[in-house]
């Protein structure tokens, strides 16, 4: 790539940036556009959507920058939780090391290399004519003594790197700690879930789990809830919710037709009231729900007194999962039920520390410790599969989007497709179009996949999927690019562990005008399009139409496992970048600067959050950036080897085992923090509640907190008149 | 090697076997030989030195292999723990998969492979001349469908392997259960150790430990006992025990000279009664250690009164190690202090669980986290730089050993190897007794490399290097021979692990002469003198004219670490080579036989168990055979791409998978109960001590039970008279 070429793509994506930050600011100010922009501030009733229309609202104003600049870390924390903020120290660590990094790279490696001699002799006058290559170390000539500036830039920076990791990760720990200390007394903090629990002929999953917790427990067992399929409850829940919202429409709506008119071709029509039709409809899904829930309730309840009463029983039995949310009398007793192996056979009783009720993934409850592990091995085997496969459709796809491949399908494209700007756009975007679209799809089956690994939390499924996600990216697009040829190819140099740093020396370097490119197009309009919510507005000004101005609308939760593996994709480019071609540095500089302000700002607004896990997503960012050191060392290494400088080669060797060891002593001083609380954080915390009353009322509150919420009593029909919301408690109530 | 070699090398070593065995049934019925035959049936006084003479202690006779044979494994049990029993185990199961592989291997196997025609045709009548490969499958041609039989038989015992160990490790596993629930109460079970204790300035460990442990485990703490430095006293008393032993041999043996002449060339020459003189000493060392033990005491118990007692204890304090045996008042607590992270740092208030009283390690007791993790990596590094390079030093030594060498330094060998035969035994066998020296040394100083990685018992210890010694044992042994070339070679080959298969199924069948005759060389000589124990017996007759025949024994604990290693690198070769050269099975078959029975007898008579882990080793074997497995399934990958049958190493592929993930199955469901007991199992246990005056007297005793034996006092020189042991308490008392 040449200079002039990376001007104007950056020319065109700061002119988008621009466009969409203007954009942002007038479009953010119309009171229709509220529910897009500010759905948080509407939802708390900060905002209000009718207001008095003035000229400033048409004025795009910079506002909004200044209050994202302004929230403190304190009010990030009271408002959005400890996840929000370690979100907000991911930015924040990028930034400080490409603070360093970038002023070494820019002040010190750019000149070096620009001013080497490898490549033909630069020309000042007709710089932008020059390949980008004579800023990268491909321009500093083999065995060149300067090399060695870039050997001390690697030392320095994987220092700082470290030292900024070891910082972090003490920080977010003592967060964590802080957090649980500061926080009220709450279900999960009580509570374990039991899985793989045994049941003998004629005993129900309760009595078996209240048998052995008071067999083994006895001082400390509180009560428990058996976990029962509500696959179907669901779905009628569901479609009531749909038709509610029908029947709500209608009733506000005087303009809608309220009648229609059944008939045979115009004739013997009949006027039927729509309202009432929908109304017995939904009072009838209302009884057969009751009577699901009543038929899995009894399931667990009945008592076993007569034979028709136990066949009954077992006609409804595979409704109960061999699941159950334990809750203890203290959390110290709990946290002693999950960390020890209760039953002698370790696959049957298996304890997991309890998510918040709000966070409890309802739809997936596997059963047995084979199947979980038998479809966690499926799911790896099929994300392995994904990952490493996923560019072979993308391709094919891509080669069938060629010109004349199109205009055998589309006859009236030929006559467009001879106008030779279209036939570019066509022929130039079209296949990166797709592959964007494919890669857009990636999160959501990551979701999945995860979803089915046998999570019981959201939040563990947003982590999963967040891992799954960052190695797909990484995978696919580093990579991807840079040992660009066949995925048979790609597997092979895994084989060869001795070559890798060879191989990766050799191409890296020469995808690297590629990556600052990539940096300023994806990493820049990601960021912008994420202020500006692209998909959601243009939903919101489709659907508008159909809605009712005081319908419900959804505030949405902080799609971590989307944005966090883009951060640290990042991350890994600059790491591994910075002394191969410094340039990158600046344009990463910009790309975190923004997010720095513009994630704030949708904290404030946008997103809030539907679950709290005090930070455990820490530890994924720290193996991350180990990860993009160690990648960066062995390239070190090839380049090294490759430059001819053999001494240099030997003398990083040692970086990289240093690096692995310094994560090793991490996992130990600071993993343990984050899977669960120390003795002293649990006795310290359950001494606090000292307050008997208070607690005797939390723990009866406790006793059907992990009550499924497809099991509480809903009713949409009764309340005919009234236009509030139904009572239905959603699983985040 | 052609057949006659071979037959020749069973028949000297069958010899050998047969002379040891009758050595054995003689000298083990003389009554001076008790001590190194019988050292555990005489030290419990079931056998008794003296006897009358008779004639048939000098026939050999069987009657010790039919009492080995009848011992039940309760017996066993009852005698010498666990631990043996499943050290038995390891024997059996080796037996019942060579019987079912020997049967495939001799009867169908070994056919198919001698009518093969790969190799020049079978003369029958002079077989002997013949190579050994026309057993192997080197005589099958390539793409033959006769390798199926050798696809079908991988997988038959492949699959039966499995299924033996998963019955092993669930029998295993269960005698560990039952072990437990049949137990007295031990003070192990009540107490962990803690490590990496924090003091403040002004505060003792002592005080430290009581001061956390009644603040988060108040009702459930019950005692502690702080872990002094006490290799100074250790010294002390090695120095009045050899000092009472020599006292004690003066004093019985009558003919002894009691007194010493000192002078100047035999003028003014002063008689000096040795026994006076010697217990003066005695005293004087007691004297010493008296106080030294006081100091120590004092160290930890003073009150920090005044100035001078604060500065005294300021002194004395690094006597202190900051780790400490902490009891509980149950089983259960215990094991939840062991199970949960106590401090918010973790790595203070490190716990482990303590081992049995008679178990600890008591000279080495590293202190911080950090000083015990990097003398674990240092021991890591240096048991792999240990492993990796032994052979370069053993070669080394070996080429020196060359008779022309050997001559320039000891010119009086010319005449002697001018003899043909003395000069083919120092060429032949020199090297080899120069590389089974080196070897002898290897267990100990694994041994001593264990000890010092921050293990605080002995058991610990040995499992360790029992682990260490076998993978050097198959680094050195197996691969070493099969990969024969420099050491740079064999470990550039493990960086490419795609050309591993290949490499193996070149080398690995060229060898299998090589390791018939290691099966019979090594493997029956080395248990027949584990039989006749060749060191004591020797040991025993050069020292028996220094001693009295009534000096205190020891009898020998069990050396699993030197034992275990080997027989599960026999279970590899077996293994490895059952369908390469399936000739070795018998051989392996009558190894085992005789270790079944050898053992069984040595541990009725020779070793008395020092201590239990309650059969804590058999994952070490688990992980051994599955190695063994998945090793084998490389070899056939590629000794079916190597003969051209690629459907065949098709199918091989998912065999290896399929056995790891067997392997994590097995982790999973059996492993956790080898690193501690369910709570059920806990809760069981200690609801049986109802007996609350016995437990009372139990607890008291148990804050005592940590005392480190060399702070116990030690008295020698008051028993002028009674020839009875001194009040030592040994670690093992």
């Amino acid at each position: 790539m040449i200079v002039s070429a990376l001007l104007t793509s950056v020319g065109i994506n700061f002119g988008l940036c621009v466009l969409f930050f203007t954009l942002y600011s007038v479009l953010r100010k119309q009171p229709s556009n509220y529910d897009v922009y500010a759905p948080r501030l509407l939802a708390n009733g900060e905002s209000h959507r009718r207001s008095h229309f003035n000229l400033e609202r048409l004025i795009p104003t910079p506002g909004w920058v200044r209050r994202a600049w302004r929230h403190s870390e304190e009010e990030l924390l009271a408002s959005s939780g400890l996840d929000a903020v370690v979100f907000m120290r991911i930015i924040i660590f990028s930034l400080r090391v490409f603070c360093v990094a970038g002023i070494i790279g820019v002040f010190v490696l750019l000149p070096v290399n620009f001013t080497g001699d490898s490549l033909q002799d630069v020309d000042f006058a007709n710089l932008t004519n020059d390949s980008l290559d004579v800023f990268s170390i491909s321009n500093i000539e083999n065995g060149s003594k300067r090399l060695w500036i870039h050997f001390c830039a690697v030392y320095i920076v994987s220092i700082f790197v470290c030292y900024l990791l070891y910082n972090e990760y003490r920080y977010v720990s003592s967060k964590r700690v802080d957090y649980f200390l500061s926080s009220q007394p709450q279900p999960h903090q009580f509570s374990i879930l039991v899985r793989s629990i045994p049941v003998s002929v004629g005993t129900s999953i309760s009595d078996s789990v209240e048998r052995f917790f008071t067999e083994y427990h006895p001082s400390t067992y509180l009560s428990h809830t058996v976990i029962r399929r509500t696959s179907k409850i669901r779905n009628l829940i569901s479609d009531m919710q749909k038709l509610y919202k029908r029947l709500t429409l209608l009733r506000t709506e005087p303009t809608r037709p309220k009648y229609e008119r059944y008939g045979f071709c115009g004739l013997f029509r009949r006027r039927v009231d729509l309202v009432d039709q929908y109304e017995k409809k939904l009072e009838d899904l209302e009884d057969n729900l009751r009577l699901e829930q009543s038929v899995i309730s009894l399931a667990g309840e009945f008592l076993y007194v007569n034979v028709i009463a136990y066949l009954f029983i077992m006609f409804f039995e595979s409704k109960e999962v061999r699941a159950a949310f334990v809750s203890f009398k203290s959390r110290f007793s709990a946290a002693t039920a999950f960390h020890m192996q209760q039953s002698n056979d370790p696959t049957h009783w298996v304890t997991e520390q309890a998510p918040e009720p709000r966070d409890v993934y309802w739809p997936f409850f596997s059963t047995t410790f084979m199947e979980r592990w038998i479809s966690k091995l499926i799911v790896i085997l099929a994300c392995i599969v994904l990952t490493v496969l996923f560019l072979i459709p993308v391709v094919f796809v891509q080669g069938l989007t060629n010109l004349d491949q199109l205009e055998i399908w589309f006859p009236f494209l030929t006559s467009i497709a001879s106008v030779k700007v279209i036939s570019q756009v066509i022929t130039g975007y079209l296949p990166s179009l797709i592959l964007l679209l494919f890669l857009k799809v990636v999160p959501p089956i990551m979701w999945y996949l995860s979803s089915i690994q046998g999570h019981i939390s959201n939040s563990q499924i947003e982590r999963s999927s967040c891992d799954k996600v960052l190695w797909f990216t990484i995978w696919n697009v580093f990579f991807g690019n840079v040992l660009s040829g066949s995925v048979l190819t790609q597997i092979s140099i895994l084989l060869e562990p001795k070559s890798i740093p060879g191989k990766l020396a050799l191409t890296v370097p020469a995808q690297a005008s590629f990556f600052i490119a990539y940096v300023v197009t994806s990493g820049w309009t990601s960021v912008s399009t994420e202020l500006f919510r692209i998909i959601p507005f243009f939903g919101s000004l489709i659907t508008k139409p159909c809605k009712s101005p005081d319908d419900e609308f959804e505030v949405p939760p902080f799609p971590y496992y989307r944005d966090i593996p883009r951060l640290l994709f990042f991350g890994l480019l600059g790491i591994t970048y910075f002394f191969l071609a410094p340039l990158i540095l600046p344009f990463l500089l910009i790309y975190f600067c923004l997010t720095y302000i513009i994630y704030r700002n949708q904290f404030i607004n946008v997103y809030e959050p539907k679950y709290e896990t005090a930070g455990k997503l820490w530890p994924l960012v720290h193996n991350s950036m180990i990860f993009s050191l160690v990648l960066m060392h062995a390239i070190a290494i090839g380049i090294f080897t490759l430059k001819k400088l053999p001494e240099a080669t030997t003398f990083i060797v040692p970086l990289p085992i240093l690096t692995l060891l310094f994560n090793e002593y991490c996992r130990k001083r600071f993993l343990p923090n984050f899977t669960a609380y120390s003795a002293e954080c649990l006795v310290k915390k359950d001494r606090e509640d000292h307050d008997e009353d208070a607690m005797a009322e939390f723990f009866e509150k406790m006793a059907t907190a992990y009550q499924d919420p497809a099991l509480l009593p809903v009713q949409f029909s009764v309340n005919h008149d009234s236009h509030s919301a139904p009572l239905l408690s959603s699983p985040d109530g």
